[in-house]
């Protein structure tokens, strides 16, 4: 009942070739279809809906909107009220509107990003079949990503403004859409300003995170490998293929994932990352970096935070 | 809302001395307490409440009872009136019945396992704690398994005299517990004996499972590993304590989990697994294994179904 | 100076269509060249020289011959006068005679195996060339494999009567050749018959192995790779294949190799294994198994020794 | 015949119970022995020699000395004429000179370093004993690093002045010590000035190496590894003791190696890389760096030379 998991991100970039050569070479996407205004559609693998990305062609990179799809038809409106009654603008749109969706909410997060909500979206499978399929399917390309996983938002913090979204958004999650906050970073003098958040409906433990910073933005979004292994690979994969690796192999404290990230060709951040990490819970305590430890927290083996990590991202509408 | 996890199981031992050695030393359990009657509690570094396995001292091996964790109290009265609903008798024991943990719903599986459903335990914490953790702590023992993860529990099943309690308890799981069937395996001259299931309420492949076999027992427990480097370690580890090991490392088609199999020293079996497999979700077709599969689904890699793999186990009550 | 590492074999296969389909598609070695009398050539990525392995079409599985390649071209005048002085017959064969190779010496090991030595072998360099090179060529099939790393070939052993073509093998190797003894099986009541050793040129535990059966004949010839999730992506490209896969993935406690056997489509046994195992030297006391630790000398796991694992094997004329 | 292997390397640390606890607690070297002088000595669980790492107490960090083992005694006389002729300086010392050790060549590389061969150490066996051993011994602390496997040396450089220590160096190893040169930076405007040279006596990558720069001195010792997964915990482990991490997890274009490099309390810097990497032969084309692709050399991953990492390093004298 209620929220699933993410079920797309549309993304903005520069130049749709090198685009595509990057999702569907590199990263391993599978090409699903096109519209006439020029968005190619794309999935994982390991997805049985028809697409996870939508790249839309643009002059600037950054995320358009992301969508999250929730298990019943009726949970639209159950959802409906609770974004109405929390204060927050919604409106509903046919089917189609998302394409090969069923009928969808819109509205925007507190932190200004755009979400979708949808129920319905054309089933096509896994690659592997659902009769006895093999664990992986021949002729992966790149880094061979199994499904698109989360997404982290930038969000305007300015705590001497009194301007905190990412707290916002966290609330609007955890009290709207029934998200499970699974970790935190609390900074400030007194420790108790919310500066990143990590929130799940599955049991992983992030189908979505907010981090404070200048302004709204899209700081990346991440696909799923199944172990360190993978991940070793598909660092060699972007070496191969030139693409600018930002940050790993590493691990992050937080989420105790093994990561690498990377900008696809327009400069939005990628993510491939693996393993469960741990089973999230409703009653799993609610884990906390102090601010003494963010660099721990972000990237555990140095202990130290890069600039620009924190700092270059693209746009959030 | 509802059943969250597997909470615990409560296995026989004959000897206790033996099995908390293979618990605590080898698959590297905590020890967590124990009781007056002689019954040892332990859980798993990752866990977070106080115990997830209990050990019964007895002259024959097998399961005693399994437990799950729901949500909130309020889902005990709830399921309650399902479970009665639904045919099942079902008592309602006070705090403390089951050890360390809130009133409880006690009844049998229409496969004849004692389930028990709680919504508190006593709350102990990772041993990476809930602040600035570690992604693993020091002074593990033996495979270091992260947490209990699943069961699977054989059911009688005998097609010619019409008894599949396999597709009893399936039918159970899903309709009375909201559990989702993620993957079976149908047999028989029409192809639609369910003999096999794996069911989930986390986002796992599965947080039970049921096999048809000549009477109801406990075929294995699992616990959880991170990754395929930790199964080889888990192997190197039993083969240094001259732990049986019954099969693997291999993998499963079903599940996709990288596994071994051994036996405690009572002869109950266990599993170390690695891996999330894939993210389980309400709208993920099933996976249908066909009778000519089955070796395959079992043990991908040889194809071959060890006969002992299926029709040794331990009692059931 | 001397000996340096396997050159190749050259193995029978019934059915050339299926085994050229089996070594360059699911082992994924590239194909190097075929000759006038049908035989195909094919290499490892990993190697500079021309082929290493050679299918010969037959009637039968088996091997014909093995080849080793000598570090100069002086060092095959040294060698034949050594063997020579062994009192082994050993022919000097004109360049060409074995294919792409320059002269070379012919004789039978003391097991009755045809071993060839060659200095010179058509150069073709690495899949990934000498300048700035990947450390992985794009475009592998299958499992991948390195390169050709070693053989096993069954000796005949009847102590009662007083054979012992291991020991007579091994000491040919040790006095004639230089290699080094890594590891052996000591047997028999008094623990002194030498019924299986491994033995390395290289630093790596073995580049020639020799185990006592009924009958002499070829056990397995086996390939490299890197790491314990290559041989998992082995197992998995030969349940894909439909491949039959003999013992494993496991571990040996011999040369601590994780490894799968498997066989080719005439019934020649295939190894992949990975690893460097440990660093072999030729001050590196020799590792001696017991006749009680045989299991798990060869299966180190399970310490059982899968029957079939000593008893199956090609012919080795 | 000739040098087989790294024997031991002599460092200089600040303070004795620092660094005793990193080399011990956190590498997971075991203590051998201590002197009259409060030098320790340890080695590697998977060594046979009494010890592969002297600890020096001083005031200020770097390297004493370095010595290779040769594989017989009369190699140290054939050597030592070699050397002498090759016009370098050499001393032979008694028996002891180096502890534990039989009588050793002492001599200066042209880079300036302070080398010593010698034929026997005081033998002590691996961790896991000859006799039916298991792959790894019980109770590793930290990393668990297997043994010292190469240093990496810096050379004067100074293409202006016509000063290349590290041609020099690499000159006298092949053509004295019978290295094989595996790998080679080559810059400068013409592409023919040797920056940096990998050179084997094993069949492994590197039994040293040397890399230019302002000053002589000691860039790094290494410790090998199984596979990635190791080095992962051996991040994680560093991690957990606040080691300060100079780069990685990442992977080497050079010698294909995956690795983390850190600083051992001293400010020695320390790597724990894994994997065999490729078979290191003869034979084997000699692999080229050219200027453009040392980023992609050193670091593959990033492609980015981190400036510290070839700029900070101690004393080598």
């Amino acid at each position: 009942m209620g929220v699933m998991r993410i079920g797309h991100i549309n993304v903005r970039v520069l130049d749709m070739d090198a685009a595509v050569h990057h999702y569907e070479n590199v990263l391993g996407l599978l090409r699903a279809d096109q519209d006439e205004d020029g968005n190619i559609y794309l999935r994982g693998w390991d997805e049985w809906d028809k697409y996870s990305v939508i790249l839309t062609p643009s002059d600037r990179a950054g995320m358009v909107h992301i969508a999250y799809k929730v298990e019943s038809d009726a949970d639209l409106d159950t959802l409906r009220q609770r974004i109405a009654d929390y204060g927050v603008e919604v409106d509903e749109l046919e089917p189609g509107a998302l394409r090969d969706c069923g009928r969808s909410l819109r509205f925007h997060l507190p932190s200004g990003h755009l979400m979708y909500l949808y129920a319905e979206k054309t089933f096509v499978g896994k690659a592997v079949a659902s009769t006895n399929p093999d664990p992986w399917p021949d002729g992966l390309k790149g880094a061979g990503v199994h499904w698109l996983d989360h997404a982290l938002l930038m969000c305007e913090l300015d705590p001497e403004k009194g301007v905190n979204k990412v707290a916002e958004a966290t609330r609007f999650m955890e009290e709207v859409l029934d998200f499970k906050l699974t970790e935190q970073v609390l900074a400030g003098p007194d420790g108790d300003v919310q500066v990143a958040t990590w929130l799940a409906r599955s049991s992983t433990p992030h189908d979505i995170a907010f981090v404070g910073g200048p302004r709204m933005g899209l700081h990346h979004f991440a696909f799923f490998l199944d172990e360190w292994s993978d991940v070793l690979k598909s660092a060699d994969v972007m070496a191969k293929n030139t693409v600018k690796i930002d940050v790993g192999p590493t691990r992050h404290g937080i989420t105790r994932g093994a990561t690498i990230y990377f900008f696809d060709p327009s400069g939005n951040r990628n993510e491939t990352f693996c393993g469960l990490g741990y089973l999230a819970q409703p009653d799993m305590p609610v884990i906390t970096w102090t601010e003494d430890q963010i660099g721990r927290g972000i990237f555990y083996h140095t202990g130290e935070l890069n600039e620009a990590f924190t700092t270059v991202y693209t746009d959030g509408v």
